[in-house]
């Protein structure tokens, strides 16, 4: 089985050198950093931290080089994914694609340029340390499924969430992966930009009681827009919320976002609250609070460039 | 007549040196700026700008040097009007307490403190150039009238907006001084903090539609609080926020909100925003743009001491 890892960054390299473990399983990973995939073809992709893993792997910037694959994993950030399935598309034709991405909506933009796609969510975490050495912060689940407006068969579901398993990545295969797809996005959509927008840590924001009601103002909405298309939950992501709000897991934690606005880095703010908004208007959904913080996030956004 | 300026800052000083420049006025003026008091007392308060004045009047950081006075005027920032109010009371014993500061609930915190007093509005501003020295950059008008739960006599709201008026800073004494103040905090809560958590200026939040249409959220929150209390606006806070927005008025003004969160000061949002879910929550009137705006500073404050 070859696949190809389409965005080799933190989280796409703990799918790429984790697969590479496997005998029955060729892997190549595509990214636009020439550094990154140097490395990775000089020296193997080394994940370091919550497994000690090194993957033996092709990596090219050069999507033309891609071989004929039986699964592509599109890893990039959300803003990304059109360019990179455009450029990558051809490696898919008898292929199905799955993503793994934060946010709503990369499975229409996947679903432009392929055949056969799959919904993903993964919660697995890592930062890129060096070209070629992905420091592996956050083991986790992931969650595949046909993705309903052009779906893989779901033998080819079954058949990619094996492999990672087996690789070291648990992974379901699921008739609906709508249910943890939001409770992620409704997660991020609540924390990340009100860290963002504060400068405080994860456990800050939730010890405010101010903003912690802001937090749960914004999941509700989240709610609602996900139930008016009847994809239910898989948990409550308040308990998410006030898990990840104790010390010893993630108190002190800088949303990806906040890390984002302070690098002057565009965010992921159109595909969290702008994708909970998009939804909750084509299901008649009021979303005034998720609208209210994704306009504010693309001004600080826009602020930069004064 | 004898007047104290309590709170000799940006506003303030307007009132003082205009004030100064009467014959049957006596000014005084309590500030806690041992530096600005000290060149007041040595070459007089001077304005610049909008108009040159030279006001010759008795400074000081001391509240127990302060004579009887017949009138006050408050012109501290939102909180620092207790302890001002607290030091100076004594001198207003047999005198009436004007207020011409931002935000919601000044005259509550005043009327604790003395007996009579008076709503004020006033949209005249400045900044301090250097101690002794305000720059004067927009004139404009100021409206008084007595403070419904504690007033003072409407004779003596006439009495000091006639002594403003002849010194140059256009005051009208009405029976409800409700419609200017709300007009006023409606714009200042609906656009102030938009500009502090952007970082972009008046103009550029007015030119993005999503943003312009948080402020709006904003305004209509704040209007419904207002009627709930029977009070009608003076006019409509959107047109002066989009007479704001043109590029010969204040298009690249950066709020004072903005400024303060610069400087990691702590800033009025408590009296602004703070103070329409105050009044919304009394009246059983959802403010959910307003309460997530205010929290949301909040938390920009703190970030401040992590």
């Amino acid at each position: 089985m070859r696949i190809c890892i389409v965005g080799c960054g933190a989280v796409g390299s703990l799918f790429a050198a984790n697969l590479a473990q496997l005998e029955d399983v060729e892997v190549w990973a595509f990214d636009t950093s020439r550094e990154h995939v140097d490395a990775i073809n000089a020296s193997g992709l080394r994940l370091s931290g919550a497994g000690e893993v090194l993957g033996r792997l092709r990596a090219t910037t050069d999507a033309q080089e891609l071989p004929a694959c039986d699964f592509g994993i599109v890893a990039t950030k959300a803003m990304h994914t059109e360019p990179a399935i455009r450029a990558t598309a051809h490696a898919f034709a008898a292929g199905s694609v799955a993503t793994v991405q934060n946010g709503l909506g990369n499975e229409q933009v996947i679903a432009a340029h392929v055949e056969r796609v799959i919904r993903g969510t993964t919660f697995p975490a890592g930062k890129i340390v060096e070209p070629g050495h992905v420091q592996w912060d956050v083991k986790g689940d992931t969650t595949l499924g046909p993705f309903d407006e052009q779906p893989a068969p779901f033998a080819d579901v079954e058949l990619l969430a094996d492999a990672c398993t087996r690789a070291g990545m648990p992974t379901r295969a699921v008739e609906d992966a709508r249910g943890p797809q939001w409770r992620k996005v409704i997660f991020n959509a609540s924390t990340n930009p009100i860290g963002a927008l504060t400068g405080l840590t994860h456990g800050r924001v939730c010890e405010r009681p101010d903003l912690r009601a802001l937090v749960s103002g914004l999941v509700n909405e989240g709610k609602a827009v996900a139930a008016a298309q009847g994809i239910e939950l898989d948990s409550d992501p308040e308990v998410l919320i006030d898990h990840a709000a104790k010390p010893e897991v993630a108190y002190g934690h800088k949303a990806s976002m906040l890390q984002d606005v302070e690098a002057h880095r565009t965010t992921e703010i159109d595909y969290l609250n702008g994708g909970i908004v998009g939804f909750g208007r084509q299901h008649g959904v009021p979303t005034p609070l998720n609208e209210a913080i994704w306009a504010l996030v693309k001004g600080v956004e826009q602020s930069w460039q004064q």
